[in-house]
């Protein structure tokens, strides 16, 4: 697979199941999405938790009815097939983790496409910094945090967040930049002490993998899109779908697109 | 005097000699400056200085000419008796503070006003924003810094920062507010670690008043106007005049208008 495929030349790819795996690097300067579905009963209840929490929860779009299968502003998708891995959730529970949901698919269900940290990450390489989960080659870290997020309905919990260490100068540059990118999580929500937030020891993220973190360096938080994942295990809707942490939904929209100014 | 005094009418009181003292908290929402004076055959050198190292020295305006007093783009300005304060300096020595400078004009002489950090305090403090010295009713802390400025001609040095502290939270939203505003130091030069830019101990600054700095919160670092008059101080021009500290040059230019965006 070469990174130069386009959005929909790769959906192609994993529509025919010849690629099921991290899309991570592929199909650069294009948005990829974190993917939630839901039964229409509980999708009201989840909308508004997005529209609530929209660090977090940043929606770039979601499904026109319950039951449609399209996300037409985002690209010729078939969201049944189009994302490279699926994780099925009954009753909260992880049940199966499956590369297309057709037979699974049922007319009431609401598809919600989520920003993702892929986005600002490029943004921050495109200037030249250097974020230490891309060098390292690893997962970033993720953190449970004490920060509330606003509940609606079954859905609450505390923000997850990811973490990306800068030196100072470095920092205050990606907060610039990533406030150029609201749907895409935005600004830090945090940065320096983890305790302030909750987190104990930076070196046992909860999700991910640690990243090396030197002593001229600050922590930056940026919430994260475990968060509405967390959210659903905990609301226990009696049917769910993700996508699989890392293999996102490839749309064909621009990263560029996305900043607000 | 009335807080809801228009620039032009405080410069008119300050041309009288009615007012000689501090501008702070006057005329709200007007841009203040800081004042550099210098002889022609040193202002092509400092104007460099201003253009290399626009974080400490943002230039607002300057005359159209040696000799000008009027800075036209800023207000109906005469240079010569419209600032509260002036201090003279001979051969990079303060010999005197004299509320006018009429008399010891020159038609070599090149004026030039610099941002200044009223407008963004005025912009974090209409955000909600606590700013630490205003709260405190003293002078913000400022420190010299390891942070070498671009040198221009005898113009060199290091850079001067004022601090204040937020909690992280409040810190990333004035990183986003004074981004708006490169034309007064912008966005901070540092965060968090004072000995990481050579500051020893907060609680002693090199100029101003200290601040309280809680446990929850960082401190944030701007350039600082101080910066171009210690340049000045050290390149030792034979004439120089500069405002006094808090005695700023009040202009009609809106400090909205200075956002970027």
């Amino acid at each position: 697979m070469q990174d130069t495929v386009s959005p929909a030349q790769l959906r192609q790819r994993i529509r025919e199941g010849l690629h099921t795996g991290n899309t991570s690097g592929l199909a650069p300067g294009y948005v990829q999405c974190n993917l939630a579905i839901l039964p229409a009963d509980w999708a009201g209840d989840f909308l508004r938790f997005c529209q609530l929490n929209p660090r977090p929860c940043p929606l770039v779009g979601m499904a026109n009815a319950p039951g449609d299968v399209a996300l037409p502003p985002l690209g010729d998708i078939d969201i049944r097939s189009d994302v490279p891995s699926y994780r099925v959730f009954r009753d909260g529970e992880l049940t199966e983790e499956v590369s297309d949901i057709t037979s699974l698919w049922r007319d009431d269900l609401v598809t919600f496409a989520l920003g993702c940290s892929f986005s600002f990450e490029e943004a921050l390489l495109a200037d030249g910094l250097e974020v230490r989960n891309v060098s390292q080659g690893v997962n970033v870290p993720m953190y449970r945090t004490t920060i509330p997020c606003h509940p609606a309905g079954a859905f609450g919990g505390d923000m997850v967040v990811s973490m990306r260490p800068f030196r100072a100068a470095d920092a205050i540059r990606a907060v610039q930049i990533c406030t150029r990118f609201p749907s895409v999580h935005g600004a830090p929500v945090h940065l320096g002490d983890p305790a302030l937030i909750g987190i104990e020891d930076l070196s046992r993220p909860d999700y991910g993998d640690a990243v090396r973190v030197d002593d001229d360096e600050l922590p930056l938080f940026w919430a994260c899109g475990v968060t509405p994942q967390v959210a659903l295990e905990r609301a226990r809707p009696p049917f769910a779908i993700t996508h699989s942490p890392g293999c996102m939904l490839v749309t064909d929209l621009r990263n560029s697109r996305l900043a607000v100014l």
